[in-house]
C-alpha cells in the first residue's frame, strides 16, 4: 500500500516494527493527559478491540498484559486512534485508576529543566507503590 | 541505574533503544490533543532543549529534522517530560500550525470503529497539503 494510500484509507492497515510491535500512547478521556506509552502485538490490539480493556506486549516478560490486572487500575478504551502512516496508536481511554506504578497519574511526572538540566517533578504523588502492588 | 533509581532520579537519564532512539510523543499544551509520535537521537534531544523547537531523526531520510522547516508549523516546546522508565519522551507544546502533512492538526485523525472493523475520519482537514508543500 503506497503512503497515500495509506494516510487516507478506511482499512486498519497497522505497520508493525521489525518485532511485531506498534507504540500505543494512552491519553486520558477527561482530562486530555498523556498517561503512558507502551507496545502492542498483533493479538494485543485484537483484544483491546474485542475487550475495549487497554491490553499491552510486554517486551521483558514476553507476554500479552491487561493494564490493571494487578492493579485494579484498568483503561477502558472509548477510542482507538490510527496516525497517518498506521505505525502508532492512540488510545483515549476512562482510567480507573492511576496509570503509572511508581505512585503517579500519568508516567511522566517529571520534566526536563533546560536552565538546570535536572529533572523537576512537576506531579502529585497520589498512591504509594507498596501498598497496590502486594507481593 | 537500577529501575527504581531511574523512576526517582532528577539526573536525566534516558534509554535510547538499539538504534540510539527515543520516541517522542507531542502534545498541544493549549488544547491537551495528541498531535503525533516521531523519534529523536541524542543530538535532537539536544538541540530541542537547547532551541526550544521540536527537532527530530527521520529514520527513513536518516538525518535530523526541525518540525516545521519546510511547512512553517514549528513546535514551540513548553515542556520536556520523561516517562518512569525515562525511554519515552512527552514534548508539551504550543503548535504553530496543524502538526500533520496530510493537512490535519493531528496525526491521529482516524479512529479504529470496533464494530465496523473500519476507520472512520474524526477530525476536520484544515489544510491542503499541496498549498503547504510545494515542490
Amino acid at each position: 500500500m503506497s503512503q497515500t494510500t495509506i494516510e487516507t484509507t478506511t482499512e486498519p492497515t497497522i505497520r508493525y516494527n521489525d518485532q511485531g510491535l506498534v507504540p500505543a500512547i494512552v491519553q486520558d478521556v477527561d482530562s486530555g493527559d498523556v498517561l503512558m506509552m507502551a507496545w502492542m502485538n498483533e493479538a494485543a490490539v485484537r483484544s483491546t478491540l474485542e475487550t475495549r480493556k487497554a491490553t499491552f506486549y510486554s517486551r521483558s516478560r514476553d507476554k500479552m498484559w491487561v493494564k490493571g490486572e494487578s492493579s485494579g487500575h484498568v483503561q477502558e478504551v472509548q477510542e482507538m486512534r490510527l496516525d497517518c502512516d498506521q505505525d502508532t496508536i492512540l488510545l483515549r481511554v476512562k482510567a480507573h485508576g492511576p496509570a503509572c506504578h511508581a505512585g503517579y497519574k500519568s508516567c511522566f511526572y517529571r520534566n526536563w529543566n533546560g536552565e538546570t538540566d535536572r529533572l523537576d517533578v512537576v506531579e502529585k504523588k497520589v498512591f504509594d507503590p507498596n501498598d497496590v502492588y502486594k507481593s
